[in-house]
């Protein structure tokens, strides 16, 4: 299974007065990650939307907080690609920190493919064959 | 079992450029849900944290994406307390729209009581009991 | 000159590791606050952007913070529309917290409508009447 | 005068059913690279919190938008330091796209340090004169 390692700062406005990062940051982060990891694979989502009219939608988000991720540490997102169907995708997620090497939370979202009038749709052989190549490779 | 019912509205700056709700918002719609219930059984989790020293961490937060929200949608998020033990809380959401009357979104979160050390601590029996009510009763 | 007033509550997700809300929430709340302002003048702004393919965009936005908002305080925004022409709005705000009665910021923003091929336009006259009697109102 | 240049990618949360960033994240993002502007002079705004109970507080924040940022864009924040006193400090910044290389805002902050009792106080003259050179830098 391919995964992707995608690297960032944790941004002052995504603490909360706990002082450490708020829980919901962390689905925004995996967004980050699969965005990565598609990119990784040779295409880019944004191109889906604009040229394909196809809409990666959400269905299901899951989250398990381990350890606070902190102001300004390093976060490192490892995206792996679980499952592809031709309508559905399934992403897991490890999130931990750079220094200490940590891991904060894991997690994983599951979506559908809808078309530019919000209609379920099966996304195209060609990219489906690359996501494929990504959950078989070893 | 006790539930509570919250209403706003959505906020532009929750929407992204799919033309509805960015889906890391309901995790922030469900703290709005539980800080009200919290409210409702006569105390506040602002003085939880103030006055006690007891911050609600969360562990675990899951949500099941069924209709998406649109902007300046009345939003009515139900939640109820799934669970109390000394040192867990547990929480179940159901987000819908007002009009029309929709279910948009379920979801549920765990946590964990921790003392201004960061250790994890048990809720005083005082506010358990007030809590356990919720849960018990029909 | 009319101005509405909107509250909410301050939610946890808007707070930062200083204790207080962190400052670019407030551009959220200006945006709450003249919303519904547009509201009490008995449109919606929802409807000029689906039905006229009309859509404010903001060229320019201030703010002045005076004093922290804390989390779960009540928080009053009080908007007024400065100025109308057939190609800009300008609004103001004061956001003040309900108890204590207090100042917290102060802020201002500029706007344009664009079309729906993002290019300026003007504002049907219909719609620019009924601004420009807020303008007017003592 | 010394700046720092800042890289990023649009995250797919900052847009807003506009298809746009929504404006409040240009906040954001010039706190994300006033952070830069500091570590790049030696020292980290997380320290100053941390070890020396030095909080930089914004008191006023400006931004003029030119030209929408979009999804998936990278972003360059220019972040010069335009005035250091020894309560005060003024950043001003450049938000730009890197291809095409477009100018998407400009704006402003300026902040005062607060101690650990939230009063004003004075920013310590070994870190100060760290700021001074940047000022002065051609």
């Amino acid at each position: 299974m391919t995964s992707n390692q995608t690297r960032f700062r944790v941004r002052y406005a995504e603490t909360d007065q706990m002082g450490v990062v708020y829980h919901a940051n962390y689905l925004i982060w995996m967004e980050v990650g699969r965005v990565e990891l598609v990119r990784s694979l040779g295409f880019q989502y944004k191109d889906l939307e604009q040229n394909d009219g196809l809409y990666l939608s959400v269905i299901e988000a899951q989250c398990r907080y381990v350890f606070p991720a902190c102001y300004d540490e390093e976060i490192i997102v490892e995206t792996s690609l679980a499952k592809v169907s031709s309508r559905t995708l399934a992403f897991s997620y490890r999130i931990s920190s750079a220094d200490p090497d940590r891991l904060l939370a894991e997690g994983s979202t599951r979506h559908i493919w809808l078309n530019r009038e919000w209609k379920p749709t099966s996304l195209p052989e060609s990219y489906r064959s690359a996501l494929q190549v990504a959950v078989n490779a070893v």
